[in-house]
């Protein structure tokens, strides 16, 4: 531990983002689900989606951008459960029908949980992880503020709009996670090189002409590359119409930015689909998963989606995690007003 | 027109290959829905999966390798329809559980189709327009023999497994059509630079050794490369666990090759996933997509998704279709058994 660095247990840091949230005027019910998103982040090492993200969760109630004290709408009928966010947090809004959701595919063998009017999910593996825990397969997309431009085009049409699949272990946890975005890296990276004030490869974005360019700054005015070319914007696609035109939530040429102040609530969506294995044919899964990921595993150099996590989950669960002491400092100096 | 090309109409085609089918050994019953499938890829422009693969199919029932007789089994309860091919042809498995399929997702919302000991599906999206048009959002999967590595790995553990998105346009047609696999390009693409005794470009397959390589046989002896790297591997793993996890179809590292007459029946599956979008809060879906396509479409070089094959058929549904002489000559001969 550096001087640099503060040291939490997992609960203390859960805590403290919950206190955090709570004195900035989200309610305690909405505060508890994301708060415990945070902490899984941090203890997986995606430090971006920690206690970072939390000024602006901070800056963004106070605002207006998300709604704190918002109370989700929940409606069921047969396999599908929608959940209208209210222009609150996602994570209390997906809690909202979480049990539903789980309820409805156990007995029908499948189901689905639609979400509009939200906000940013965070990790939408944590969504995924938490379906498959419940013995449920996971498919799962949320949209974002359009920042990928379709191939031969240089207007963004599609936000970095991850998907994410968790496989349940048939002992309540999670066998498999796989969370990928559809661009190259994500939006914070340039962000990140802009202000430390490197270069980016070329391949990452494209500037506001739509040309190749290595300047992080005319990548933020420009687009993100999606991975893979053609196939990457098609995934965006996809998750696109998972998750504003089936939710009816905003689509990601209309939402407001995620980051900053302005545009008022981004009203963005989420769709998670959950499956019964047992229901489809696929009592076996957790075994036969074992000998799909053991041919991975056997290559020396090979490494399967969310190996990193779970190191970084298994230091973290014994040693606690280590996060910048000024991000500590923004959030208290934020919580008391000084900024 | 020119000598090496055979003109039809898309009727003829059909019956044609439908003809061919059941001179080969494979029943009314079975051929009707290849057949019509087998037109459609011609119709659309994708030869490879037109009468170019029929001799292939012809062989395969000869040799065994599919049952071209094979009765395939359907069960439904609650929102999950599986079938089980029987070693059949894919297209027969799936129609005999779609109407069942469309059944279950118009009354639950959501609904899905699991089919097991199947067969090459042809072109994915096909089966994605079809739910598409019966005014359901599809999501479909299937799986095929390993030959992608994971990344830093150098033996194959899933397939080309593409993936495909069908969206209604709520008039009884599809209005969107994503159908992509999970490597850069098909397998196809090596045999036929192989064939032409042409090198392929580096970055499209890795030889035996996990080198990149730019001879198409060694690309061949060794593996595929995914589409934007671990991404790509990433989206044939959500593929595998669809179509053979949660179906119980074989896994793709122990499938029988879909080329050559050894092995036996691949015994490989589908996963078709079928959403009522206004039981979501996508009522005004076909509106907001032509919203999302028409940011597409209004880029001077931009492409959507399934452009090139609505062209394609625009001009087949007035012209009818080219096929290359020696394939339909290939196939006459074949069903008069002189090969």
């Amino acid at each position: 531990m550096t001087d640099h660095m503060t040291r939490f247990t997992l609960e203390e840091l859960e805590t403290f983002a919950h206190d955090a949230l709570v004195s900035g005027g989200t309610s305690a019910e909405n505060a508890a689900p994301l708060a415990h998103a945070i902490m899984a982040a941090e203890r997986d090492g995606i430090a971006s989606h920690g206690l970072a993200y939390l000024p602006t969760y901070l800056e963004h109630v106070a605002c207006g951008k998300v709604d704190g004290r918002a109370k989700p709408t929940v409606l069921a009928a047969g396999g599908v459960i929608t959940v209208d966010a209210a222009t609150g947090f996602a994570h209390p809004a997906i809690s909202a029908g979480f049990n539903l959701l789980v309820d409805a595919a156990r007995a029908g063998g499948i189901a689905c949980l639609a979400v509009k009017n939200s906000y940013n999910a965070g990790v939408l593996g944590y969504h995924a992880e938490r379906i498959a825990s419940a013995g449920l397969l996971a498919l799962c997309f949320t949209n974002a503020p359009a920042s990928i431009a379709p191939f031969g085009g240089n207007k963004a049409v599609v936000g970095t709009n991850p998907m994410a699949l968790g496989v349940p272990d048939g002992q309540g946890g999670c066998a498999l996670l796989i969370d990928q975005s559809s661009s190259v890296v994500a939006k914070s990276e340039l962000i990140k090189h802009a202000r430390a004030g490197r270069s980016i490869p070329v391949g990452w974005a494209l500037d506001a002409a739509g040309q190749p360019t290595d300047d992080p700054e005319a990548g933020l005015k420009g687009t993100m590359l999606p991975s893979g070319g053609y196939k990457g914007f098609g995934a965006g696609l996809i998750v696109e119409v998972f998750a504003a035109l089936l939710t009816g939530a905003t689509l990601g040429i209309d939402a407001s930015p995620f980051s900053g102040p302005n545009g008022g609530p981004p009203k963005t969506g989420q769709f998670f689909i959950a499956i019964d294995p047992c229901a489809t044919g696929g009592a076996q899964i957790a075994s036969r998963l074992q000998r799909l990921t053991g041919a991975i595993d056997g290559q020396s150099g090979a490494r399967k989606p969310g190996d990193r996590a779970l190191l970084a989950r298994r230091a973290s669960l014994n040693e606690g995690v280590e996060v910048r002491a000024d991000v500590v400092q923004k959030i208290k100096d934020l919580v008391e007003n000084r900024i």
